[in-house]
């Protein structure tokens, strides 16, 4: 443990130059704009990890962005782990709330990290995090303590699917091979108390088209006597919640699994101030599922929500006029046991069956996952448990998360081993918003942390 | 008669031509992106002025964008003309639905214009319109056979609500001392059948913006857990028409006048071909008020539309995020008697009321105007209908619009004149849309049907 500390705190400056450096390309998967960024990012990934230690790296291409593969086997005889990360980011809109650029990474303290914090998209979600593994594997084979094998998976989709990685996974399920998967790309509590991440909800994201009329019309000559695409598409995304806030989608409800009173008032222990909440957001009042409590609503439940929405004249001033289309982006977490391609066509049934006979309505499937739970009793939780004890002082709490990680399903059924889910952000990372930012405690304190599970892992694995 | 046609016939070609000329110049009133090419045009329509034979000319400077003030007095003892029209257009977007650029105006002919119509936004609305006026007074200057005096009034604001009119007219009621007001900004049935508009509906527009959490958020993390502006939004868009389509603003409906059954019945008696309507619209049915037909809906009906919503992620792709805000502009026809200022502050109580306590509301009201009617027994009306009956072979049948002329209610108020509404545009012109024109033959009868309104208004007057 003195070993480990001692280099971390001789090439932090290092460690963060280099990641300033990654986080300086805007890897943008959602937008094709970015293509040339997204893929020299993979290029960078595959250096970096040669650097590292990796006795073999390689670009696999897939029919998306590539995937970087890397390992160094030490021993067949010995366990392995698979590190899996992505190297993709989220779109940076709206770039105006940004207080620095999105992709020239500063790093400013704030209130939480009074160490510091390195502000750039990505240096959360998923680039810092990722790059921790990097920087841990350096660690261990510069001090001669890496106790196992170790491979790494590094995809440039996870923003928008990972429908490659899917791909790839199955068709390389030999190459692939593990004893336990280990993943930083959720968050902890705060600062002082550590958490594991033991459930993730699934996703199904849809995009919805209503049309109307074949052009757009003016709305003096038309208003009151055709359908308006936007007044409909309002209201049919209106109905899709009763008063309750339970989703009218037939179906929705079917396979979701209702947690015992024990299980609710296990959940309930957790830390969670509900003015500190409301404050940091500035919202009067929280909103949701009639029946739950907010750390239910953001966890075990699943939802609907509207990402974007646009239609008719968005620009300044006024416009008469009623549009020939309304779009909107819809997604949908879901819980364990939802199969999301299943909900997916219950959406596109029932929205479908929504619209009036003055428009029609194409729903576009983007992509989707399934739910995930984590047994906390496997060797891989009980691992990761103690490695964290160690450097924070404190055992780690296992919390459900409201985010999706839909490959971490998909790990389980093609190469049928459990997930650990290591999380070292926090809540007020602002990922996917603007102002994104990691701690500098926390990304140096993954590197601590890591080189301790693989030992722990090993250890108990005998 | 004769030589009316035949001067139209003589200079066609630069009739044309000046138009297109005045086309060229992009003069969106709503974007100040162009707020330049909004005052040369202004400047254009100046000189156009002086030089059909108007012996003053002046630029009013304004709030806003300049009014363009233009006479001819003959002798104060003869009736005078106010010649309204206005040289702002509409915002030309959305671009890529334009088969040719809107400010590069080319003539091309369709089923319903073989002689041609000019294609270019403003070629209806208005500046087509508004400069067949122009060029009707240099006719009768020309042939000496101008019979009153002529005042114009061309401002750069009607799209935008007229705010600048309004103040202009309320300051200058002497300068603008008419006898009868005459505006060609409205359409008739057909190139075979002539019609005068004799009803206007009224119009408040508003945007309306939704706050939630004071940041963009995670959708995964927060979702199910907070009020999302969109879904909320779509909600409160969605309740303002209940399952009739009745509009649900308290006290909205309570100065709206029923027609009679025998009203209802001479409406009924207008050429209209339902299914004609659906297949321009290419819609497998009309939506509206239950009670009421389609040529009621749009025009003795108030209506609320949304013409424009936006908010969230509205890229490529799919992002995974619950917005801080979401936005829409509405907008409200309105009948005669319903006042416009009462609808917006009838509007803004009751949206504002609908916001459940996670959200905040801001409703902006952007402009607004009254309804109006057209007595049929006035001298102006008789004369327009002279006028048509003598260029077209048939006589004008009254209707009302469901469109908005917001000043024409003002312009009873302060200069206690009525407006005689000639207009020669057609349904189809798509004035507001994309691929806006103005068909030859309208332009040139236009020319030749205002100089036989200038006669006959003496002729009755006396």
């Amino acid at each position: 443990m003195e070993n480990i500390k001692s280099y971390v705190q001789q090439h932090k400056d290092r460690f963060i130059n280099e990641l300033i450096e990654l986080l300086k390309i805007p890897s943008v998967s959602a937008d094709t704009a970015y293509s040339q960024d997204v893929i020299d990012t993979a290029e960078a990934v595959k250096e970096s990890l040669s650097k590292a230690g990796c006795d073999y790296v390689e670009t696999c291409d897939t029919p998306g962005y590539p995937i970087i593969y890397g390992e160094k086997i030490i021993d067949p005889n010995l366990p392995t782990v698979l590190v899996y990360g992505h190297y993709d980011v989220q779109p940076p809109d709206p770039l105006e709330l940004w207080t620095s650029p999105p992709f020239e990474p500063v790093i400013k303290t704030t209130d939480i990290h009074p160490e510091g914090a390195i502000f750039a998209r990505g240096a959360c979600d998923d680039k810092g995090q990722m790059y921790m593994h990097v920087k841990a594997l350096e660690l261990m084979v510069q001090s001669n303590t890496l106790p196992c094998n170790v491979k790494f998976m590094i995809e440039g989709e996870e923003e928008v699917g990972s429908a490659s990685l899917a791909w790839f996974v199955e068709r390389n399920q030999e190459k692939l091979k593990n004893d336990v998967i280990l993943i930083s790309d959720t968050g902890m509590i705060s600062n002082q108390q550590p958490s594991i991440t033991t459930g993730l909800r699934g996703l199904s994201y849809v995009e919805v088209e209503v049309t109307g009329p074949n052009r757009d019309l003016h709305s003096g000559l038309y208003g009151g006597a055709v359908a308006n695409p936007i007044n409909i598409l309002a209201k049919m995304i209106a109905s899709l919640h009763d008063e309750n806030n339970h989703i009218t989608i037939p179906g929705f409800y079917d396979k979701v699994e209702e947690l015992s009173a024990e299980e609710r008032a296990e959940m309930a222990k957790a830390p969670f101030s509900l003015e500190k909440y409301k404050n940091a957001l500035n919202i009067a009042d929280v909103y949701g599922e009639k029946g739950y409590v907010t750390n239910e609503r953001n966890s075990i439940r699943p939802t609907l929500d509207v990402n974007g929405i646009w239609g008719g004249y968005t620009g300044e001033g006024a416009k008469t006029v009623i549009a020939s289309k309304a779009f909107a982006k819809i997604s949908m977490r879901l819980v364990p046991n939802q199969e999301w391609e299943e909900i997916t066509e219950l959406f596109t049934k029932h929205f479908t069956s929504l619209a009036p006979a003055g428009v029609t309505v194409k729903v576009t499937p983007h992509h989707g996952g399934q739910g995930y739970v984590t047994p906390i009793d496997s060797i891989g939780y009980q691992a990761a448990n103690k490695a964290y004890t160690e450097t924070f002082g404190v055992p780690a709490i296992p919390v459900r998360s409201g985010g999706s990680i839909p490959i971490v399903a998909l790990f389980e059924k093609e190469l049928k081993s459990k997930t650990i889910l290591m999380g070292f952000g926090l809540d007020s990372d602002a990922i996917h918003s603007p102002n994104e930012h990691f701690g500098i405690f926390n990304y140096l304190k993954g590197i601590e942390t890591i080189p301790l599970f693989y030992k722990y892992f090993v250890e108990l694995s005998k």
